[in-house]
């Protein structure tokens, strides 16, 4: 948002550091994105018209391309309009039967999120918890599974974003498969950034969204799915506009959505995609996020910020910090202060300790992290703030 | 969509009749829309970033501004993620009690579609249907409440788009007053185009979409309502992404979407409602489309084209038109010829009669108008069609 379009109360009437530059986003997303996807969205379109159909068509065909898989093999993509959570839940209240129960793991909000729409669809269910700074543990599943014969599915959320964890989803993969559980993957913040063989994995169902890796804007989700699991669902949905077979069917019969899609955000789509393709790709993406995680991680170390996460369990998507116990420092001011820079990071989401956190997605390069760092250094100086930062 | 988008197998390689422009929308919607509106779109905006909370807070008041209502007077607006279907169903979903029970008046294609969302759900309900050429009937609500004294909520669909009809609210707002049941309005596509007395009509609901006549992106619908009504809704919701009361709590809470907004498409709804404001809102939009419809059958009167409906309950919104029976007519080349010359009209959807549509509302005047009857008349020649045309 250019400071025009501001109508907000701004902490400062003048900021102290205006610039030239939008503000870029450390965020998990929306992301920035480059100028060339946004002004794909000058264009108003008819979503009946065949034109728009043909480019939802070819859209569907490049995201199966993508994850490396194919209608030949059986796998599916459906699109389904509002947020990444709209596609989770579109899932659950479309997939599992009246009688299923669902088992998800759960180490942080995202985890947490599916069990409330299980609570809300009053779908049975079992929630596997481990800490926030603890993966996912297939040996409770296997547990679990060994003990509750009425479990149909099992959920997991990849890179939960809430502390920017990995998930074990292929060790998760292998106790589902031996048990014969279907299997959903929250991939929302990772597909594109992280290579997923999805034959290899044997998931079932994985959702991510346009305002993701692929680094389109939001607007809508997509779920890839094994044909085979989503057709067998018919009748289940609780929801019309969340049914993703319904919308399966739409898109079969007559290259629609059934309801109003956000055709602007198509559009820009398509073009990330195009952009993605032109990058290399989900290796050429990956690649520059964990440089930018790299120089991310390199910058903070220098001014004294601990991770919340141990290295092995960090993925290179979203990185949570301890918040200094420096009485000087306030998360507020050190937020507003770097907005006034023209750098957006994200507060923290943990329920027990404090931290905030730095997302280096989206169109943002090494050079932006390493602008992002002296922006937190000059910050911190401003604020009276030893560097490197104290922790009690 | 510029011609270097299209990606579909367009029905000839070289349109016969190229065009510098992009093509005008004669749609329900998504619809024409000013540059501006979409040159909002070329920033990225943080979806918790204060500034972005304020446009949030800062649209919502608008739009309690736009329809007439306040806060004080205990009126709300909750912006939900998705297409207008998403704001219809949300309510359903979050507001009906587990024991409640719907009548819903249908003579058309989007009072059908609540039906589904009420089987979906697993809702009790009552159609009262019309012909599609028949507006609503209050007599035959206020004959069915007599005799069903279980129903909780009525519903009706403001300007049904499947053939441009306008139902009666106040009418049917004042059998439900009488008998003290909540009353629900899709004024989807009429909303900013026609005057509705918010107070006056009674109506405890009100649901309507970005992109119809306040000329904004497609990408989220918003609801009205009377705040004690949602309120008394607490445990009612079946989706977690569809609780219209969990989202008016989010915005209460900090100022946000409780899950990712289509950011672009809320700064261009901003500049939208700037745009309403200063085009002398619903009035002067009102009159505008007044205009723009004058223009349409003029011009299609003088090609001979006969209404579906009859004058008394035709909106300014959508025209159906029979479709002509000239056997040398054909629907899908009468489109495809149109789309070449850059308009694009809309088929028909009912059931029983053959028709075409042709929507006069978004960015759209009268000079346009003419045009598209100037290229319909162009078509016809070139397809050797009688002019005026021919009917049985």
């Amino acid at each position: 948002m250019n400071s025009s379009n501001s109508q907000g109360p701004a902490p400062d009437a003048q900021p102290a550091l205006p610039t030239a530059k939008d503000k870029l986003l450390f965020t998990p997303g929306p992301l920035n994105t480059s100028l060339s996807i946004r002004q794909a969205m000058l264009h108003d379109v008819g979503s009946w018209h065949f034109e728009f159909n043909a480019l939802v068509a070819s859209v569907r065909e490049r995201l199966l391309k993508l994850a490396g898989v194919s209608r030949a093999d059986g796998w599916e993509v459906v699109l389904l309009q509002g947020s990444g959570t709209f596609g989770v839940e579109g899932v659950f209240q479309t997939c599992v039967p009246p009688n299923g129960k669902v088992a998800i793991f759960a180490n942080g909000a995202y985890g947490e999120r599916i069990v409330q729409m299980l609570q809300y669809a009053k779908i049975a269910h079992a929630v596997l918890r481990t800490a926030e700074d603890q993966p996912a543990d297939p040996a409770a599943l296997e547990k679990l599974l060994a003990a509750d014969k009425a479990v149909t599915h099992v959920a997991v959320v990849h890179c939960e974003t809430t502390t920017g964890i990995l998930n074990p989803i292929e060790a998760i993969s292998s106790v589902c498969r031996k048990h014969g559980k279907i299997y959903v993957v929250d991939a929302m913040s990772s597909f594109g950034a992280y290579p997923i063989d999805f034959e290899g994995l044997g998931a079932d169902f994985l959702i991510s969204s346009a305002n993701k890796c692929v680094e389109g804007v939001p607007g809508f989700s997509f779920v890839f799915c094994r044909r085979k699991v989503l057709t067998a669902c018919e009748g289940y949905a609780r929801s019309l506009s969340l049914d993703l077979l319904g919308q399966l069917k739409g898109f079969e019969k007559n290259g629609q959505f059934r309801y109003t899609p956000p055709t602007h955000v198509l559009l820009a789509f398509s073009q990330a995609l195009e952009e993605m393709e032109q990058e290399g790709g989900v290796a050429a993406r990956g690649a520059r996020y964990r440089q930018n995680h790299d120089t991310l991680l390199a910058g903070m170390s220098e001014l004294g910020f601990r991770l919340f996460l141990s290295p092995a369990v960090q993925s290179y998507i979203i990185t949570a910090f301890h918040t200094p116990t420096d009485p000087k420092f306030s998360f507020d001011v050190f937020y507003r202060k770097l907005s006034d820079r023209g750098y957006i990071v994200y507060p923290g989401k943990l329920t027990q300790v404090d931290t905030f956190r730095i997302g280096n997605i989206g169109r943002l390069f090494s050079a932006d992290l390493e602008q992002l760092t002296y922006a937190i250094r000059k910050t911190l100086h401003e604020m009276g703030c030893a560097v490197p930062v104290s922790y009690k």
